[in-house]
């Protein structure tokens, strides 16, 4: 069947084409069917929309087909029915139910990187996934599928370590500690990180406020040769791409079925052999209780035994956020003054605890120690700088070089009393109402700490803001959704939620990996 | 915010507009969210799509979008984030594994039908649905949700009677012999019936090759008041609407776990009082056993209680197309040759059980051979005859003005044997490859059914198509698909199938309400 091109101009996300109702009635195809177009040499795959009004005889190309094809309007091509992508048929047996086998999951990822798949399709694989639950034979086969159809990292030496928060706390600026601690005690440690989904800052965002964060493979290779480690965005480095194309289904769905094969196989695909995982827990967090967060551990450390890495997990206190502040630019000054000793007690404590477990995995005499002393004794600040230097930033970077927004407004308490509870999802929320993280030097910079005492006028948090508009606003939501809660003693104030509640339905889902 | 409009003059199917990625961040926008477009007095909601590249400053509209607002290219909008459609919470719930409410359910159907969903959040319900089922509450209110929805029919005389089958069987074109019948009887069917999804012929496509079908509400009456009955094409009036759009997410997937509330749905719209469901059952037919069948039946009569209908339920053989002839124009004659006593006998038999037990739910005695001798007497033929000049067709027409494909072939049998089974879907397949149902004169004629002797060079059946290139395409696939299994004795062809099997993957979901 011959068809005349019309470029559309704009991008579907897919390769999608469009063509008119009745047409495609009499070539057989439904909506959502496939084709196959030829032009001279060139081929490709491409959904069926059909719309009711299109000129007949004509194929309407979204930008990603007339990329794969290198064509003009008004030029014509050939079109067939494609036989339907054979992963199509595994997924319907997810939907029943069934177990997938390696070489099943392995063509539903296969033909989920290549496009071949209908956001319809997508849907309703991680719909199944999350429902049926993977057995650990198949989020073995699901990682491994990952990592091979995007690319990996060799290394001439090792071993390589790595570090990963599954996240759900605001303000964990943690692996900001972390890396230079662990390289400066000699070890190798290629960090790539993501930038924020529905958080207020990921460490990408954090890292940029310091260097250059979008560094090509080449360029890691480089750094980690010059400094052992690299803190650099993992976003445009292809490792386990597929993963990104779940996310655009498992967003608007509000469900992370992929957790775990997510993290492992981008541990995978950067070379790690060591690994250990915060599991943060606490109501706002991710994972609600110990029992979670154990059964989640024993998960991730099954399954990166299978792709051959050791795993070790940390169960961290996640009632809080990590430190005092929240937003990319106030959690990079921190991070600053916490590698020059002057951090709040409980990053520093997360981050050496966390870096004392990796020095622990490689045989090192008491980890955690040595990792405070790596800290205190001004060597991770200068490993951290040497990292800064080889990203392209500026080493000699001081805390109060960090540009704020400088639209802020303070919450005081009203009252003599205590912190008795921080409502993490209302502080990122904030936090992003005020700007973060598109916005650097937006955020929320807290004064106080769960249990701290405070009087009548202390200050409570500090947002920043680049725009006085979005000050008003996050101030507004503040006061909405109270992230503080005061009380003289624990149990004065009982009322924890109040149904029919005041405050519209939010979306407050934590996906970030 | 402040935006320029771009008009991008293609349909999407939903309303939908397209911003930069960069953008987008900025608003704190992910794509699948909401906005809410203001333009003038005119406000309207849309899902937002980002795309890597589009101008800064401007939202492109599908044409869904613009025709909300009728505004042109270049004009200024205000933007802003949208809360979430309330029916996202309720989807999750049930994704999660609980059990709906009314209210949500209709909270959902109504988000459906003015398209505030997209095919993800669509895809998940559908997908929810068929792994966890639907209580009968559930159903029910889904049920009425759907059909208040939508139009529905109210009629100054009564009762109301109706008939439907659940398809999955080919030629099955009782329906244009139980209307007539049940009209001839002095009641009143006004049957909506739908075209072929993916089958080679829906009721609609049968009866529109002797008379128009699609009538609007104001022609159904005048047609119904004039001859008790109407066959008009269900598509166009709006009764039930979220069923097509669900069904635009089932299709792809191959799943219909809205079966039960979409047919009781339809029937409640245009007013039935008395229905009877066809439930076919044969392996290649939609029910495959007795025990499935019934519990479908239980289903069915249950819900249709709860929509104050009352409900009988047929289970009948479908291990073999209904009668002779599979496509559109074949159908429709074979049905005026049964209307004039030539009709195959399964056809007839089919025909006047199903009409006789809507005649025994109205107290007529014996309502099978009422039904009979309707059909003998010549009254039915004259009733269909009044229907289709009514509906504006030739009253007048014989089974030989019926205009066929004129490009035939005939498939012969290569021994002396018996028919031991026949392939339904292969005989769909093989009519649909022939052109069916868009092309009306296409299909397959079977010489043979179950059971019958054969002598080496019978005819087993005849291909017929308007074009060579798609005689042709049958032809092979007939050979390869095997429509019938010939042998002398049962038992000598024990071989059913071979896995693996040289036949590429085909779609051969039966999606038909």
């Amino acid at each position: 069947m011959e068809l005349k091109v019309k470029l559309l101009g704009i991008e579907s996300g897919k390769p999608t084409v469009v063509m008119d109702n009745e047409y495609a009635g009499l070539l057989g195809l439904h909506p959502s069917d496939r084709i196959v177009i030829t032009y001279g040499e060139k081929s490709a795959l491409a959904i069926v929309n059909v719309a009711e009004t299109f000129p007949r005889n004509t194929l309407g190309l979204y930008d990603e087909v007339q990329s794969m094809l290198d064509i003009r309007s008004g030029e014509s091509v050939q079109v067939r029915p494609a036989e339907r992508p054979e992963s199509l048929g595994y997924i319907r047996d997810k939907i029943m139910g069934h177990r997938l086998r390696a070489s099943e999951m392995k063509q539903i990822i296969k033909d989920v990187v290549e496009r071949h798949l209908s956001d319809i399709e997508l849907a309703a694989f991680v719909t199944a996934l999350n429902i049926w639950g993977m057995s650990i034979d198949e989020a073995e086969a699901l990682s491994r599928a990952m990592v091979s159809t995007g690319k990996t990292i060799q290394w001439d030496k090792g071993p390589i370590l790595d570090k990963h928060s599954i996240g759900g706390v605001p303000g964990d600026k943690t692996t900001l500690l972390v890396v230079p601690i662990v390289a400066a005690a000699g070890f190798i440690i290629p960090k790539t990180s993501s930038r924020a989904i529905t958080s207020p800052a990921g460490t990408a965002d954090r890292v940029e406020v310091l260097c250059p964060v979008s560094l090509d493979m080449e360029e890691i290779k480089r750094v980690v040769n010059e400094t052992n480690a690299c803190l650099a965005w993992g976003g445009a480095l292809d490792l386990a791409p597929a993963d990104d194309l779940f996310i655009q289904v498992e967003y608007p769905l509000s469900i992370d079925p992929l957790l775990f094969p997510s993290i492992i196989s981008k541990k995978k695909a950067i070379g790690a052999e060591y690994v250990v995982i915060d599991i943060p827990i606490g109501r706002g967090a991710k994972m609600k209780t110990v029992a979670e967060a154990q059964s989640s551990a024993r998960d991730f450390i099954e399954l990166g035994k299978r792709l051959r890495m050791h795993v070790q997990c940390a169960i961290t206190f996640g009632e809080q956020p990590v430190g005092l502040a929240v937003g990319p630019a106030l959690e990079a000054r921190e991070a600053l003054l916490a590698l020059k000793g002057n951090g709040p007690f409980d990053l520093v404590n997360k981050a050496t605890e966390l870096a004392g477990i990796l020095l622990d995995m490689m045989g090192v005499n008491n980890g955690k120690a040595t990792a405070q002393t790596l800290l205190e004794s001004g060597k991770a600040d200068s490993k951290f700088r040497e990292i800064i230097a080889a990203q392209g930033g500026n080493p000699e970077v001081a805390p109060e070089d960090i540009k704020l927004g400088d639209k802020t407004t303070q919450i005081v308490s009203d009252i003599d009393s205590r912190v008795i509870w921080i409502n993490n999802m209302a502080v990122a929320q904030v936090a992003r109402a005020a700007g973060a993280p598109k916005e650097k030097g937006a955020g929320v910079l807290s004064s106080v700490k769960l249990g701290d005492q405070v009087k009548k006028g202390d200050p409570l948090l500090t947002i920043y803001s680049v725009t006085n508009s979005k000050l008003e606003a996050a101030l507004t939501l503040a006061e909405r959704l109270e992230p503080m809660g005061l009380s003289k003693r624990y149990g004065e104030k009982m009322l924890l939620g109040r149904i029919p509640t005041k405050i519209p339905y939010e979306k407050v889902f934590v996906l970030e990996r």
